[in-house]
């Protein structure tokens, strides 16, 4: 290749990366905003962070046009090919999480709407948003970095969302248990506590196109599974 | 290209095709007996359907494996380019279709395991899962025909698995509030039917991809939405 296509082809990959790092850095606030509408019950916040996800969805389709152009138009091989197919994958899973801190704000209007209050299920899913939100943080950075040590540790820790998950679960199913008032709010909340476990697995997902990415080589099939009760089979 | 270069492009886009029509064939079996297995609590089955996840995903890594090398070293535009994208999303798709079949499986497993049987609530769940699998079979049908008309159909028809969804949402609500025995198991049939409308989802990207296929054209990032009942937002 020539200097200029050279330069010009870096140019493609490192405008990839700019609208990956943009589509991270929203969602992840819209997973915080998320929560925090949940907690107060604030409609108002619960409809940004709604509103955000178009922007998310554009940022996706425009990263998998320029991936697949330039694969089309400059047939990279190896490290090069990587790029493109990772930069496809990842805002595929970042786009994913933004849908479910979208589903997690549509849940806030509801609950608002019927007026459902559930106080005491707040703190297991605020500490379940704190910890996806840091994985989700740490396996971007790994990604800027092209650090498959660093996302390999994001994947290996997963299992620690699960057992979060797995405590909310029960929790939320004793507060139906003792008052039928709490069936239907609860219901919602298990849902946001599936949503927030299914942004793990999101995370998991971007470690691996980070290994693969980095070294070209694919992670082994099966996840690592912490101890879980079992009345929560792994949603995947 | 010279004959022979196109006859080999040809014989390359046949063999995704072969590759997804296995796929679908596949995600259809799964779908029905992870409901067979549900209403009987069979475990047996229940292991045969997580098992055969495997080769779904086996097949889907193949199909991205094929596609993105045809892309890099044909260059294909427009429609040769579009056929090489479709594959790659479609077989995404159905591969998710296989994940939430197996979801459905693993949570016959653990019904089992505790004894829970709500035989009420499995005609609900029955009708769901026909929808789902009849709308995923013509989805699959459309693409084989390169159908968009046939496509736009399914697309519109998402909304009547929506409001399935609904019904079932309500019922199981109703029985967690008769009898606090019920909670255990309804909260697990809440996520199975979550589940079966997810399927829906797929569907219509499914959809989505085949119309952008034929046509070149993007649906709208609108997608209809049914009489939803106000306590169960669309989960995406």
């Amino acid at each position: 290749m020539s200097e200029h296509t050279v330069k010009s082809y870096d140019q493609e990959l490192e405008a990839l990366n700019r609208m990956i790092a943009e589509m991270g850095g929203l969602a992840e606030k819209m997973l915080s905003d998320s929560i925090d509408a949940l907690e107060n019950l604030d409609v108002e916040l619960a409809h940004r962070v709604v509103s955000t996800d178009t922007r998310l969805d554009l940022l996706q389709g425009k990263i998998e046009e320029s991936a697949v152009l330039t694969i089309a138009r400059r047939q990279p091989m190896a490290i090069d090919l990587r790029e493109c197919i990772a930069a496809v994958r990842i805002s595929g899973d970042i786009e994913r999480v933004g849908d479910l801190a979208k589903n997690l704000a549509r849940r806030t209007t509801v609950l608002a709407a019927e007026g459902l209050k559930l106080q005491r299920a707040i703190p297991g899913l605020r500490a379940m948003q704190d910890m996806a939100a840091s994985q989700l943080k740490d396996v971007l950075d790994a990604y800027a970095e092209r650090d498959p040590e660093r996302a390999k540790l994001v994947w290996s820790e997963d299992t620690k969302l699960d057992a979060l998950e797995d405590s909310v679960f029960r929790d939320l199913l004793t507060s139906m248990m003792e008052d039928p008032r709490n069936i239907s709010p609860c219901t919602h909340l298990l849902f946001c506590s599936k949503n927030l476990e299914r942004i793990g697995d999101h995370t998991t997902n971007i470690a691996e196109t980070v290994v693969y990415l980095v070294t070209g080589q694919t992670m082994p099939l099966d996840r690592p599974k912490g101890s879980r009760w079992p009345s929560v089979p792994g949603d995947s």
